[in-house]
């Protein structure tokens, strides 16, 4: 299939939103990049700061648990530490990322919906990985590499999705690599009641799969499903 | 794949919106089955009735460009007479394209979008086929044949597109069949002039499915494309 | 110009919602004629009713006021009866209105929006004029007279405007006629708080016309509006 | 407060979507009423068809069940049988609601989303409850009663939100309730896989409705909720 | 019920759009502060610099009279005197609002709608407002004071809703303090074509606000409303 | 009628989408100033970047070839060179649009509509040229010239219309001036296929417009068009 690029505001967002697709992708021996724009040493790290650590605790803490979390995916993952809360957007920062595309060369992406009013960073990380994919496809652009192809580009699911005008187009079969998910899950310790609450999601989702899917295709009432949204139209050679 | 079923309000519908589609269905071996409601003997026939022809004249006329239209494109059609402009929604009329779904068990659905200011028979008739694909779910509704699954729904081009909500979601490779779309527009006379914009405009989708796949797959600059609309979300497990 | 149409499901909404309209159009020498599908005799006659009025009563009633204000503004009416709350769509209705439109040919159609929480008889009325007005097109289509253009239509303003989908397209300055309008709307002494709550609502219309004009044109502070959304995209030879 | 009026399409909507807002009511000593349209015989009864049932046994089963849970609500429940699969819009039906509207006199009504493309019966049922409340209200429509006020009108949450146009407007703490919400959804044993789902959902709600509060309010882990959508503004004296 | 929170762009926006609001906070013995950015200075002060006014001038006077608004309203006033037309978004200006959110920790937060076609500084301090609310929540956010909680956001009326996406979602009553309303309005006599323009609206909103609760509420035909858009789900323990 | 002012992110742009537009105010004997804000010179010269020319040539190229084409259309231009992908919003070049806003004082302005998910210089053009117009407004702005009046603004046609939410609300007929249009793209030849793609659009858009006028007005065959979206509301005294 191609490389698959996932670009994230916080260190932990790739595992609650989309750590099935990236399962998937290395599990058909696909390379997977995580990037992460920041920590989330301030916006996303509650715990850590009432338990008195410092800033540079935090972020080493975040960067361990992710990188564990990216491992078990057999993803790779880098951190940008552009600061959290606010994700300040700059050309500078937008230039990484167009580097970044143009190095994995990326077949998917995925980042955040473009939409969240109970974080901003995250629509901040959307706006840059979307404008970053724009540059690297530019002959013109000044950077290393190849001008990038088109890649699609999903939103993963937001915690609020109905706030964010988040509707899924897509409904991704993750069942046979839901272990590896819940397993990525559990590295990230400090938001044990999210385990729970994302095993929820990704088995309701899964009833809605099966039901888009219709009794035809057999699938069990175990089925697991993750929800994305397309931001550009679908390309193909069958309808289906 | 499994069978494809077309609904459309009048009898030339499928050709300018879906020919390709289908012929793609047929070409692969594929059942193609089109549902045509009513043959637009009042609504869609101006030529004929300017020239002083009969209604049933005017009946026969289209019924058998339709047919030999179908017959290019490798598909079965039937026809249901329900009288057009208008075409009105009725509980009998549902019941009948029911037992249709229920005969054919069509994988794939194509339609007319739900909103179009310039025809009322044409959301008429996806509420219907839309209306008609829910009973035949149910195990209670009393019809011959077995509960039908959950085939996906496709909405085809309107002709204003952007005055119908309508938003391509799917854009779909025709080129290998475009020749195939062409014959079968040729199988209207009445509507010559509509032969070269719908050619046009399956080159202007072309244009947009080479952009949106981007120079990695390769797209001829010939390519031709359909621009379709998803009703429920993809069901999949890879993301591309 | 050419002939302006209005379509109204009750007798009174013409008054309210676009006396500003019609008064311009028949000062200009234009035929303006209004077709109300119903009196509004159960759902717009509370004060009669609350009087013990019976329902011919009411009816007459509302004929001789709506009349009145009709005559006002230069303007010919026609009842419908076709009873109110609910006001039924019915095929024979629809062909009734598809009639009216091949007798009165006109270049300029007004009815409501087809979206309306308060008043579902408001929406039914916008639904059969724009369906009827479709079936007038068409050369097949039995009955007298030529086959319809394309008038364009406005939807009028409806009285809670943001929970109906309502977004002014077009501010209409009516200020030249304002005087009519008023007068029309003494001629429903029953709904006598609706005289100031409408003419606030020019004056408001007024301003944001002024607003949306801008300083160069010179308009008055004086200036008396009324709000219209298009069905269809404007066609035009000059942009302005 | 005065009196709940819940309109469903089938016997069981009630329970799964509402059933924590009418334990909420009667707990606060208030009347609520459910008034199932149909029994759901054909369309939401598949096991009991495949148990090979008749159509009469199924609506008692229904009947049966729904009472039950209705019952452990504190709740009335009344049946039209106006038939499922499809629910069809009727004067007479719309007729009768409204007549129910007259008798019970709701504070507040809820009902389906209008939209909902996997169930066209619960578009149906949400046209007429909201027409029939229009039709109630007027001083002149001819039904037992006086004319009903403005109650406020909430959707109840369908299955698939996101796919009907579903945005919470309001989350609704049924903590204290959720006990006898578990206890109705048991009445209905024919969809046992339900009673986890719901739970589940109640639970997720409760986690949004625990966000959107805030941590001030000192709300549990163990929140449970509903969500709804207004279709008309709130009216109030205070802003919170 | 708390503290009250409005973060206006220039000085006079929470006259017209909020002061009823504000109003009843302080009758019911709340705190209300009102957080200007701007004065205003450039964008909303025509006839000032028509009449040869220096920047300082202009300055000082919307200042001295919106604090004399505040004062009748019984509300504090604080100017951060940012720069309009344009109002620049910095991180600095969000973090001195978010120090604001900390220091006040307000129960309820009013501010622009974040489209506004005529003014760009207003959908600017409402991103501003929005995003330093969220960053004051962050127990990592290094500003003085605790971690704010999720209070409720409203938006407050623009002066061309429908054109600025807004459809009220609350209609607040106001007659209580109408009168406050009116004199604070009273201080600005630049503007004095708005005292008018804003009763008409004041009047408007409370028609229908006694449309939307109903005749059993019994509210008077002086009833005064304003119109607010809710960002966040409302949460509650009673539908009503 | 007075000036159009077309403000474009990159040198080509104007030709593509507006030269319809400006031919028809020059050919009326109007002023017409097209300001591009970028040459284009790395997102929109591919050819010449693969061709290996240097950054100043590419931006004289294209420098020499939009200036013919303005001068084929009767139209002044003016490039700001303010570097594109990423064409970076600053209020410097704000402020250097609107004094062309108040040195030109447009009656009519057309801009790039404020989405485009293919190219993010678009919207941020358009964002930059809606800015500078409130700007220049503004007595207080602090810019050589008159405060501007209120023209209206116009969105001309992105590549890809339905994925940039554009839903053409004006159709301008282009007939008398489309051998303009076809000679102003064939001064780009770097484009040569847009050529063609730009004359099937131009046509089916004829084709569009022709049908929205209705057969009254006479239109031919040949009819040639451009499709615009409105940002405010017209104002008018006639409703047509």
């Amino acid at each position: 299939m191609g490389s698959l690029l996932v670009v994230s505001a916080h260190a932990g967002d790739f595992v609650w939103r989309a750590a099935g697709a990236i399962a998937l992708a290395t599990s058909r021996g696909d390379r997977a990049k995580v990037l992460c724009l920041t920590y989330g040493e301030r916006g996303e790290s509650a715990k850590a700061w009432r338990e008195g650590r410092t800033l540079e605790e935090i972020k080493e803490l975040r960067r361990v648990e992710a990188s564990a979390a990216a491992e078990v995916l057999g993803a790779e993952i880098e951190f940008l530490d552009a600061g959290d809360y606010p994700l300040l957007e700059t050309p500078e920062l937008v230039d990484r990322i167009a580097r970044v595309y143009r190095e994995v060369e990326p077949a998917v992406v995925l980042t955040h919906p473009t939409e969240d009013p109970y974080n901003q960073d995250h629509p901040a990380a959307a706006r840059m990985a979307l404008h970053a994919r724009v540059l690297a496809q530019a002959a013109g652009y000044d950077a290393p590499g190849e001008p990038l192809g088109a890649p699609p580009v999903f939103f993963f699911e937001p915690h609020q999705p109905e706030q964010c005008g988040f509707r899924p187009d897509v409904l991704l079969d993750i069942t046979p690599v839901f272990d590896a998910k819940r397993k990525a899950m559990e590295c990230l310790p400090a938001q044990q009641h999210m385990w729970e609450y994302y095993t929820d999601l990704a088995r309701r989702r899964g009833v809605q799969l099966r039901r888009n899917a219709g009794p035809n295709l057999g699938l069990p009432h175990t089925t697991m499903g993750e929800a994305y949204m397309r931001l550009y139209p679908q390309v193909t050679g069958t309808l289906s």
